[in-house]
């Protein structure tokens, strides 16, 4: 999808929420901003909300120095995350249908965004998922690639986020044993990273692999050939959260055998999907002709 | 109060509220708030955020030229307030406490922000206010000080909004007959400027005076000595809205016989208020020593 004047702001409020994590002093928060626009200005319109603001925040992480502004926040995210475990591995073990709750599970974690939502409530959104139907859903033809096993791909996005997503490949396991879990290969807000990866006990449950980037998203223009190889010898890919969506909703790349899993979390991808904005959805891709 | 890196997203967020009233397509859109980066980087950031986000919007207007953005959406802002009076007279009329019931309702009006709050709606405002409590109310000195009689000044806000003031008004006719009703000298936004007033009958229950300018808020370094005089020989002063509680609040100009009276509609000004976002308040101006 391609960005429209709202994201010009949210690339500013992502901004502001990396430097608050940085503990940026207000008055510097304001110059640096400053120092951003004539990146903003050079974008390119053609282009998906989470590039260009992948753009935006390379230029901010180059004027704020080498360290990753979230480092303490994702492990706190993870720290905050893994407590809900116990809990949420009886509510999907128990349900008559642990796939769709552990669905809803993941898509609960996708709430934990400190870049556009930094006041989430991680609590308050399990409850809600897991009272509420998606808003959009396409279980059945979800099911039926699942069922046919043979490689599955799933995109992650968020550390905290992660754990919840370790609940769902559990339950993907009955389906096949050859999973492999994207995240990213640097710091990018509080996106997944290796690090998170491990910490959530990952690799027990699949391959992990990065996008060799930090993108935000997976953007099939810059993926390795591995990663190419990777999504397109897939029988199922699963990609979880909103710049994911952004990158590759429409593209032949991800192709009609890619499921998008995620909140929709800002007005313009709630607009895109047709959505509520705060619904959940799990939706097959549909390739742009 | 000031700035904060907060208001930068927002000034461009009041952007797009404003094109998106003016019919300006998306890609236009993004080029005009490109436009407006130089004078961002240019605001000096010990300014309130209402004389701040005028400077872009002068800017922006004078990119879009003559024509007012908000013409039609202000006259169906009002035309939409119009409905709710005779009910909300009612309302007030037959409640134990009117001159309270009267502020609620005026408060609820102010959810009428098609800078900030373009989605609003009346209706859930108005059963909003009615059943709730201000957050911060300083009811007690407001009444003291309006029993005394003598010159009140009401600074308005916003188009639509002013027929709920009509109402208040006519409540506060029953202490004094010296009213003065301030509106803007020109458009800015929805903010209501002569036309409206004269639209929501303001004239049968107080003089009209603009603040001479198209500012949004009352500026007292921009106040004319006609202006000045007003606001220093009132005995009491009602100030509605965010803008003027951002220029006013502090000042020894306003001094301790201002009130404002708002809706908290942006994380800024509840932070500075110390009161939930979405909360109203009912308070009294303490001068920044």
């Amino acid at each position: 999808m391609r960005v429209t004047a709202e994201c010009i702001p949210c690339y500013l409020k992502q901004a502001i929420s990396t430097m608050r994590a940085a503990g940026i002093d207000d008055s510097r928060q304001q110059r640096l901003l400053e120092a951003l626009f004539p990146v903003i200005a050079g974008l390119d319109d053609s282009k998906t909300p989470a590039e260009n603001s992948s753009l935006v925040l390379f230029e901010l992480y180059r004027l704020l120095g080498p360290d990753d502004p979230f480092r303490e926040a994702k492990v706190r995210s993870n720290d905050l995350a893994r407590t809900f475990l116990p809990a949420l591995e009886k509510v999907i073990a128990f349900n008559a249908d642990p796939l769709l709750t552990a669905l809803k599970v993941s898509v609960a974690g996708n709430v934990i965004d400190m870049g556009i939502m930094p006041g989430f409530d991680v609590s308050a959104s399990i409850q809600q998922e897991l009272g509420r139907d998606f808003e959009l859903c396409d279980e059945q033809p979800f099911r039926e690639l699942l069922e046919k096993g043979g490689p599955l791909v799933v995109i992650g996005d968020n550390s905290g986020e992660i754990f919840f997503d370790f609940l769902l490949l559990a339950q993907l396991r009955s389906f096949t044993d050859d999973i492999t879990y994207i995240v990213k290969g640097g710091p990018i807000l509080n996106d997944a990273t290796l690090e998170d990866a491990e910490a959530a006990g990952i690799p027990l449950l699949a391959k992990v692999v990065t996008t060799g980037s930090n993108y935000l998203g997976v953007i099939p223009e810059l993926c390795s050939g591995a990663l190419r190889s990777l999504i397109g010898d897939a029988n199922l890919v699963l990609a979880k959260g909103q710049a994911n969506y952004e990158t590759l909703e429409g593209t032949s790349f991800a192709g009609d055998k890619t499921f998008f899993l995620l909140r929709a979390k800002c007005p313009v991808v709630a607009g895109h999907l047709g959505v509520r904005l705060g619904s959940s959805v799990l939706i097959r891709n549909r390739v742009n002709l």
